[in-house]
């Protein structure tokens, strides 16, 4: 076990041009050791560069991303780091914990569990807005600025993330989110398990919810797939973002792709639009 | 079971405007049901396109490549549709078939098969260069204009399809290639278990001895890591196929890439310039 200011290097893999690194290290805020990812691009050996932050879906670790997105190419070219954390604590098997796709591991939801026994180390939401980010802020050449996106489940908390922390980070995106968790089969599940019958207090969680309720982010670009077996099914709820969004004047891209599912294809097919929307922000916001 | 004129859509997956597509089918050479993925770029719906053949390594299967090189975008935008078989005959269950990671299942090196039990189903080559073509030709919008590449173990697969059919092939390309496999540790197994103890009979499968008997192509592109663990082992010998090429005239392009590793974030950084050389050559070869 390693202490919460070490990172023990687990691979690099250069990667146009730039280093993709894994590290493992101890995390006080989850109580388990974790495994990160991070793509430095080739400026980084010259300057401090600014950060995206990517959140994964259900079941993703934090290779998913970095294998199948071909972000690197335009992160390179853009002189973008990224981080990709992992989607749960691991390791603790609590019961029950690997029994399901959609809850437990690999099934953080980026928050902060109130019901034991996950509140001991299901608390991912101060995992991704503190302890990581303060850990990668030491050990990089990072200049602070920061942007976030996510997909589905990383999609919710990227959303999340940027709405309970206006200013912090400079432009949010996510492809096919979870917009709407507490009117969803995914999230009712979830946030029932990890936060109890009381329904107002998944409100705290809800991209929704939160604009509902006051939060506010300068604009928000949202890609989604219009064959996504998930949307159709009703889990990701991108309409009750939009009339939302509507309601109170935030500026919403949302963009309806057709023939498009929810599969990482779908994220390839467009990350490169998300990564310069982000440098453009990250740039000049 | 299918037919051998039969293909079962497994999966469809818009990417880049294109659709990426995974058929299962019965493979007369192979004796077995096999499974492929094809990658049909936007100008196929409008007219016949020209064809890249990717050979996969050690372990992979049609997945692979499509999942993690990337390839898709460029190919997209070329026009250019590619075939990516698996890389051995499966569910045969051989005695030993899959007790090691480069022998066997995954491991079929792109070559017919004289020892028994294996010479009943190890003929990858002929299923690459005849039955898979035939079937793709018959069922795809293709021009019939064809290149072909592949990586380690498909590279060396890329580079004996292309010299034991002049003419059959455009272009031909390889990354971190297992050049010479006679006189590494892979080709060793592989070759002794499949062809048996006589090593004139290797020759006809090794890109160095297939050059140094005759064989010729226009030219090759060969891209390597020097950070390449199974490089510095000595399993690839680039510098072999270097030497036979400059002997018999053969114009190669050796790149060295410096920091790159085995891995697929060694493909993905370089192919797309594999793809646009392969696209120059179906145009105007």
């Amino acid at each position: 076990m390693t202490t919460s200011d070490e990172l023990e290097l687990i691979s690099a893999n250069k990667s146009f041009g730039g280093w993709l690194k894994r590290y493992k290290h101890h995390s006080q805020v989850l109580g388990c050791d974790m495994v990160f990812a991070i793509f430095l691009p080739p400026a980084a050996e010259e300057h401090d560069v600014p950060l995206l932050w990517w959140l994964s879906g259900l079941t993703c670790t934090d290779e998913n991303f970095t294998q199948k997105a071909g972000a690197q190419r335009v992160a390179a070219e853009l002189g973008l780091a990224f981080v990709c954390p992992d989607t749960s604590p691991r390791g603790t098997d609590l019961p029950g914990e690997h029994d399901s796709y959609d809850f437990g591991s690999g099934a953080g939801f980026y928050l902060n569990a109130e019901q034991a026994p996950w509140n001991k180390h299901y608390r991912m939401y101060d995992y991704v807005t503190e302890e990581l980010p303060a850990l990668v802020r030491e050990h990089f050449p990072l200049n602070g600025r920061e942007a976030i996106s996510g997909h589905s489940m990383g999609g919710h908390g990227a959303l999340v993330c940027a709405l309970k922390n206006p200013g912090r980070y400079t432009s949010v995106s996510a492809f096919a989110p979870i917009a709407n968790p507490t009117q969803c089969p995914w999230g009712e599940k979830a946030f029932g398990g990890y936060l109890g019958d009381d329904r107002e207090s998944w409100k705290q969680w809800d991209a929704r919810e939160l604009i509902a309720a006051g939060a506010r982010v300068d604009e928000i670009k949202v890609d989604q797939g219009d064959a996504d077996n998930f949307y159709q099914d009703g889990q990701l709820r991108p309409e009750a973002l939009e009339t939302a969004c509507q309601d109170t004047g935030i500026p919403l891209t949302l963009r309806m792709c057709p023939g498009y599912d929810h599969s990482y294809f779908f994220i390839a097919s467009f990350i490169d639009d998300h990564l310069r929307y982000h440098a453009h922000h990250l740039r000049s916001g």
